[in-house]
């Protein structure tokens, strides 16, 4: 069975790592967002690639969800001691050498999925993971900050406000120019089934939906997705912040909806989620909470038991 | 008295130690080599400028004579365990902080000189430390290896080749177009003496006097050296490879007839050299070896007695 799924960060690691529990056999391709990258000390930092690699190589954090294991933090606070502004970032040793690797790679001309490729020949994730584009993507939102409207880049927005500031606009810069990877439009033309893990529907899946041709390669193909939301609430992250920058209720129908059946075959909500409808899309209820590999695994065989493959 | 000094890394930094400990009083310029700097993973590394500063500033390794103390390597091992070939290049953690900030300051346009200062900034190298220029140069040696000529970058024939590659020649890649730092030419003007501490006569100093209208400025100014080889062996590090190079005997008496009167005016050996002439210059033997900051504070007020200030 060959699978393709889209994927965010932390919420759609989760969801992999239960994927491949689920069907080791099958052939996985995820495709990453990249609109959350940054660039900072110089350094190309994507997330979400890191942690969907980190979390399918072993190497994750799992207790933040985020990062290396075992991390420590030498080098930030050697940062905090230069004064330097950007501190509320996360950067951890272990994981600086990702970035200064990748750095070395994209200065010597690799595109972004072949130095994602090289990284993936420590990690081994057991999938094939690409970059939604070797194209920068970077998503700001824009905020009031000090009685001004600026935009801000989404990790400072995320990360550093937690995002607390009301989100004005959300806008993936560069998304619209972006062409996908090499890889992504074969492998879902040649996938049975298409997955939408439960990542965040605006910044994450949103961002990956936006680039050229991505969308339109979809259709035809068997779309499933599962809610980010459950009960109201996201499952983990604040994915309800950047819901109201766009207008679309938190709530799973709500999310369902804004993806619609242009898009989706199925969607998987929660048993508490149970009565949710969208037209044109069937809608089954299960348990989404990703509580440990064992749970998470179920949903992702329930999804791929929707699709039907 | 204001005093400039031409410095390379580890040589050159202790000597400034005890010159400060001498004449604290003293403003003191050191215009440092930057033609060992590196750039590596992206990162400009700038080896001498920061020996300089941390040993000034009380962040060096002691016992190394380079890095900083409390040093990790946890970003280094990091980077094996990706399988990167430049592991033979010692980067610590603390010191890599240093290189993440001077890379967002030039990636921001700062030149090289106002990214020192701002470094300095926190380190209070109670001198001021001037990059010899803001324009890349970067020393080169020609090598033979596998049976083939290739210009290899000077830091990795000196630290991952021991020097142990007979070195056919060496160049300073950019240093005849480089214009001094902002700041350098006036230090000189305004200086009472210039002193050359006992740093690599080649690939240090050597450097700095090629770049444009450093060694015209020196003319006409008093210039007292010390010599980096004691008794036919250099003090520390591989001079006498360098020297080989360009032909130079390696004693304290070829290498002040190299510099020659057109440079010197007074020329520091050690005791066990005592004897050794250099026409037009005056020759004076006192103990040279750095085994403290009171010894080397003996050498500097030594220096500073020859030249007269």
């Amino acid at each position: 069975m060959r699978i393709v799924a889209l994927a965010g960060g932390i919420g759609g690691a989760r969801f992999l790592q239960g994927l491949r529990a689920a069907v080791p056999e099958a052939e996985l391709t995820v495709v990453v967002n990249t609109g959350d990258d940054i660039t900072m000390y110089g350094l190309r930092i994507c997330p979400d690639l890191d942690t969907v690699m980190y979390t399918l190589g072993n190497g994750i954090d799992t207790d933040r969800g985020w990062g290396r294991k075992e991390e420590t933090f030498v080098v930030k606070d050697e940062l905090a001691a230069y004064d330097v502004p950007t501190t509320w970032f996360g950067l951890g040793d272990r994981d600086l050498a990702t970035h200064l690797v990748r750095r070395t790679m994209l200065d010597a001309g690799f595109p972004l999925s072949q130095v994602t490729a090289a990284l993936c020949a420590r990690w081994q994730p057991e999938a094939t993971l690409l970059p939604m584009s070797d194209d920068r993507v970077e998503t700001h939102v824009m905020v009031e900050l000090d009685g001004t409207r600026k935009a801000i880049h989404f990790q400072e927005w995320w990360v550093k406000h937690r995002a607390s500031l009301p989100a004005l606009a959300i806008v993936a810069v560069g998304a619209e120019a972006a062409t996908p990877a090499p890889g992504v439009l074969d492998a879902v033309d040649a996938a049975d089934v298409v997955l939408l893990p439960p990542s965040n529907p605006v910044v994450s899946i949103g961002t990956i939906l936006q680039v050229k041709g991505i969308r339109e390669a979809l259709r035809g193909k068997t779309v499933v997705g599962l809610s980010p939301i459950v009960g109201g609430s996201p499952v983990r992250g604040m994915a309800d912040a950047c819901l109201d920058a766009i207008d679309v209720e938190t709530s799973a129908e709500a999310v369902g909806r804004h993806y619609g059946s242009e898009l989706l075959d199925g969607w998987l909500v929660d048993t508490v989620d149970a009565g949710a409808t969208v037209p044109g899309v069937e809608v089954r209820a299960v348990p989404l909470l990703m509580t440990d590999v064992q749970a998470t695994a179920a949903m992702a065989r329930a999804a791929l038991e929707l699709a039907g493959v």
